[in-house]
């Protein structure tokens, strides 16, 4: 997995490059849209490929290894070729997952033992098993099993779970050396930063990731109910550290604010479940601010969804009948929405990269943060 | 709106025709979605339109009248403008929806008063009233207010029943009369055919309606409970009556062997929900059989959802894919089990179009009843 850097911007951290993976090249910054189950949710893989254009997808191990389970996603030959989408596909861990279940998960040196949200079951979740079930899905790019420290976690618990989060990542790596890729394709595994809110902890945790050679590097456990400026200053503690030549992936973020401050610090990708959550809830990001398509002024309001905007359904449909669909509940408004938010996300990273190759991107970056934040 | 008879099966009453509307001209036999909230749930109207082909769509007054309100459909222009759908829209009365909202509404000679099911406002439906929204929704067919006979319902009830719609459907025909078009394009008054599973009521509500010159005529209150063999036998004393030069409407029918059986027997027109409510609980009908695809069977059959379907979701996606979806409660689920199930009743009446027309329909029709109806 080959990244290239093209352009470095000025006055700023902010990069363009491109990242070649066995399924094709990612131009970067790039935003991942989720495929939690292994499916965008609302969202026609031919959508995602022909509309939003998206570029890479996220799918998230612990719902595939529940279901439809492992086995399955072989005997199809790999998630690409069982949900239909073949460009690249990062997954992550199922360590995030599997610590949101609170209760029934219990921590070890060994890994996480869970029960299923399904059904009950129980089951244990080691850095080996991860990197396996991972190989089997056949994602290009693997994610380090680490523990999701929490946001409002004391420097000891952070530094425990850093530690634990470091001892796992050996095993990783060990485990990627000793197993091969199933389906012809390379796959590579990226590192995850943890060190919650401290400067000290980041900056060793940074430093600990580097010493492994790998295709890219990510920072975890962010967006996780700590303060914005703590995720913001916790990404320029540990982006100087990590090389130049590799990419960098800050898990789970975020609003569209967010996604540019993290191109002005230096990241390339990132992944949010963000556009379509939101957007099956009424919320439209747009260029010129947020609408809550639920709200009344809405109703009689016949201009397209929006103007501006890059997906067809922005031109075919109007907001006061998106409106009426998300009021109604029905599907098609969730779609919309879905779809709508998802290519907005993608015109923001492309337009993003398009103002750092133009040495544009800082002045831009602050007119757009303004209007991305406003209310409609 | 001109109905052009282009040609009449051969040992069958099934034929081929064209009616010609304000937006567009539709090729009958024809199955028509439902857009119950003025969308069809969880398809696109491009995909309605490019991919299954559909050439009318139905519209619920009830639901529409309810959310968003007939008056931000005026607003609009109309459900045309409104839902971006272009083609031919039939709405149904109303009545259906009214009638099945059991304690909470009222019949009375004046109409129908009711609850709304969202919020519990008060309404009053009258055969006037709801000929107005009809205009205001702006369908290029309108159907007649009537009350829908239970299946279950006894001679006395039945007959009661067909006195008031018939009373009703005066009415409605006063008050299309004293009415215009909104939008510029034509709209038809269809009467419906009552008279529950009695021949004899039947046989004096198809007389009665035929004193009516009308575009078309509908045959309601069947499939609503009542044996198959009644709802057949219903349409075979009814359908010699109507006027020969004008289509027939079986409303709410059926599976795809209903249809088939419907035009046998010399209907042109058919809705149903079915293709998208079973669809949504993984029911798939194919020209083999039906899929129920949350059978464990298809958990690893990685061929295509159906290779003889129409729709790109078919070759798209496969059948263990679709499972894991549904199984899963993923939308993309939903939406593909729609889009094909949709796809197949339009193949279906088009093929059923070109048989009559190569008078090989009623072999063709034998053969596919047989097929139709096994699980596969
Ligand atoms: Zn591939
Ligand atoms: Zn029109």
């Amino acid at each position: 997995m080959d990244f290239t850097l093209h352009h470095q911007a000025v006055n700023s951290e902010a990069r363009a490059g491109s990242l070649q993976t066995g399924h094709g090249t990612i131009e970067t910054p790039i935003f991942m849209p989720v495929g939690t189950a292994g499916s965008v949710k609302g969202i026609h893989v031919k959508e995602l490929k022909e509309d939003i254009q998206a570029q890479i997808i996220l799918g998230n191990t612990y719902h595939l290894y529940l279901r439809p389970g492992t086995a399955i996603i072989e005997e199809a030959g790999g998630l690409h070729r069982f949900n239909g989408w073949d460009g690249p596909i990062l997954t992550d861990s199922g360590g995030y997952q599997v610590f949101s279940l609170g209760d029934i998960r219990k921590l070890t040196e060994e890994g996480a033992r869970f029960q299923s949200h399904i059904d009950g079951s129980r089951h244990l979740f080691t850095p080996e098993n991860v990197i396996d079930t991972q190989r089997k899905i056949g994602a290009d790019i693997i994610m380090a099993f680490d523990e999701c420290t929490p946001g409002d976690a004391d420097f000891d618990y952070a530094k425990k779970s850093l530690e634990l989060t470091q001892r796992w990542l050996d095993r990783c790596v060990n485990q990627m050396a000793k197993t091969k890729p199933l389906y012809g394709h390379n796959q590579s595994l990226f590192p995850i930063v943890q060190g919650g809110v401290y400067p000290q902890l980041r900056e060793t945790a940074a430093k600990h990731v580097t010493t492994i050679p790998s295709d890219g590097y990510a920072i975890g456990g962010l967006s996780v109910g700590e303060p914005e400026a703590d995720m913001y200053a916790m990404i320029e503690v540990v982006n100087p550290i990590l090389p130049k030549e590799k990419p960098r992936y800050l898990m789970g973020v975020g609003t569209p604010i967010n996604i540019l401050e993290g191109i002005d610090r230096g990241v390339d990708m990132f992944d949010c479940v963000m556009p379509t959550r939101n957007g099956r809830n009424g919320m439209l990001f747009t260029q010129n601010g947020i609408i809550n398509i639920k709200n009344k002024k809405w109703a009689d309001d016949f201009s397209p969804v929006d103007p501006d905007g890059t997906s067809y359904v922005d031109k075919q449909y109007s907001k006061a009948f998106l409106r009426h669909l998300i009021v109604a509940n029905e599907m098609l408004g969730a779609q919309i929405a879905s779809q709508h938010n998802l290519a907005f996300y993608l015109w923001l990273v492309k337009e993003a990269r398009r103002q750092i190759m133009a040495d544009t991107f800082k002045s831009w970056k602050e007119e757009m943060v303004q209007k991305l934040g406003q209310r409609l």
